[in-house]
């Protein structure tokens, strides 16, 4: 029996902006491929043929090198991480509703999504090729270049977090071939970082003693106050990933039976954190109570969780929030966190259920 | 000229707990060894000699040793630090205000302090003793005994955080002899933790593979859900700490002359990450405006900021609040975090000032 497409919601064609329905996230610790969410830059997406692909290795390098998809697998292990990627962007909606963000594509909650992910340690090949103890930053460059700025996409990561073990230049998801479209033959991935970090279609790692200074580390993904307009250098660099959570099931607006309703959703603390606990409440946040967390899949992913709620007939706005190891719990309303690129709402997550009493007789 | 000793509000006599103003606080990357908060458990405070002294380091090492204090020094490379502690209660005050917390210290903004340690890299110890594969904590043994329970002062951390390099063993304080009141001979400083786990009056390190089911660690210093009593295991333990912030001059309450008026503050990212961005605001949070930030000391202390702020004559409520550089940002209201035991209130910082217009002619 042929699986059905998990249906998408396409924000834009070209570049192919697109992600699930909060459900299909819901109590899998593995995001299926055809439900994982894409998001692009370039209009067209790079069209890369394996065979004549090479990786680039340069900068404050001993021996700067060239790898084949080939040398590559051949030369460094392979390890495998389970690692939820999240764009800076999700749940941007929840912010377009304080004030507009024009020209802002309105993620709602699907733009995340966990995989298991094959391939090297990046910190492999760069001790491999020799790092100068002088470098700070590790500069990542794809092959996808945008109408404008006319650019390739490049950002960086601090040599540190570079070295950390659980970055990888991956070539499978799910047990599969990277798909091209997930930025095959190989991307980065960068563990509790913004998904903006880990380079699809990656073609040069450059080993610098400065951030890159392209437009998507230098001008966007930036972390701006609310009255700033982007520039160059303004605010501060997005980085790992604030503590957040969402609720994945019932989807927003559903009717549910009243009574015992079952509610599911995820937590992910970012950075090196973990999720603690996920409290969930039907009065706004002005009682809370605890909800059943999932084993975690590993360090790296996110972590399920549910409660059982009782709902009265009628409408029950449904809060969910999350705390992690440091105490840090997500702020209450999105208005607090607005920001003018709309990055990283990890206001409390709400959904609207409708509960309807059961037919008498 | 004799230093005027600062003057502490002292909470309890015995055991001593007592902290500054914050003003007292304010603008120094040091804060003055008078100055820095104490945090007791035991009605008295260990009497060490430190020519008798000697630091035990057993359980999953291969080669348990015991130290004297010219053994560990002469042993062990002296490293230093200048690092923030913070007690976990600090600020409860403004829990109180929230709901009721009997029989816990009413902490203000001073529980909190920076210095420059110097001593062992608890790591380089751990690694001469040789730690068994199999090991995840490290239970830290102080000589402290409460009349309540009746069992010396110990916590935990995890292997991974005592291995790091800025844990230390200290036996200095800004560069004089770590004062009995703060330990002496030897305690240990955990950067970017709560300051719980830096156990004064140390006697023993014992490698464990389980975190201590000490009554601090098990019972205490845990972060409790808002409807639950504290008992052993309930709740989850608490370890770095959440982004915070405070406004340390003028002092609260005070009166200024209306017009432009000098704020100052601090803030603190916890963990390993840093503070990157405070805000400041006179509506309550409406509008902020954006503080400027003194470089950091080091990457293990606390950031000033300032502030001008144009007051207009009357009562204005000056607000706070920090971003990490996670994007994480602390939680508006004490409302929304307050729990059974108090600890950990980064809520937004409020000051009440009454600025007073010029007199006429």
């Amino acid at each position: 029996m042929a699986t059905q497409p998990a249906e998408m919601t396409v924000h834009s064609a070209q570049p192919y902006n697109a992600e699930p329905a909060r459900t299909v996230l819901a109590g899998r610790d593995l995001t299926p491929l055809d439900a994982f969410y894409h998001r692009n830059h370039a209009t067209e997406q790079p069209r890369i043929d394996p065979a004549t692909w090479s990786l680039r290795v340069d900068g404050m390098v001993e021996r700067p090198a060239t790898f084949s998809l080939g040398a590559l697998r051949e030369r460094f292990a392979e390890h495998t991480e389970v690692v939820t990627l999240q764009c800076a962007g999700n749940r941007r909606s929840g912010l377009i509703e304080v004030a507009d963000l024009p020209g802002e594509t309105p993620w709602g909650p699907g733009a995340t999504g966990t995989a298991r992910w094959a391939g090297a340690r990046l910190a492999d090949v760069l001790r491999d090729v020799g790092v100068d103890p002088a470098a700070t930053d590790v500069v990542l460059t794809g092959a996808d270049v945008a109408d404008e700025p006319d650019e390739p996409y490049a950002v960086s990561v601090p040599l540190e977090k570079a070295l950390a073990s659980e970055v990888l230049l991956a070539w499978s998801m799910n047990d599969a071939a990277l798909p091209a479209e997930h930025g095959a033959p190989v991307r980065v991935v960068v563990p509790g970082w913004i998904g903006a970090r880990s380079v699809k279609w990656l073609e040069r790692v450059t080993v610098a003693d400065a951030p890159s200074s392209g437009f998507y580390q230098a001008v966007a993904y930036r972390l701006l106050p609310a009255d700033a307009s982007p520039a160059r250098g303004r605010g501060v660099p997005l980085g790992p990933i604030a503590v957040n959570a969402d609720v994945l099931s019932p989807a927003d607006g559903a009717e549910v039976p009243a009574g015992r309703v079952h509610v599911t959703g995820y937590a992910l603390a970012g950075g090196d954190r973990t999720v603690v606990r996920v409290d969930v409440s039907t009065d706004d946040g002005a009682t809370w109570a605890e909800a059943d967390l999932a084993p975690q899949a590993s360090r790296w992913s996110w972590r399920h969780w549910h409660a059982d709620l009782d709902l009265p007939p009628g409408t029950t706005r449904v809060v969910a929030r999350a705390w992690d190891s440091a105490a840090g719990v997500q702020p209450a309303d999105p208005a607090e966190l607005w920001n003018p690129k709309g990055y990283v709402n990890n206001a409390w997550a709400r959904v609207t259920l409708h509960a309807i009493a059961a037919a008498d007789g």
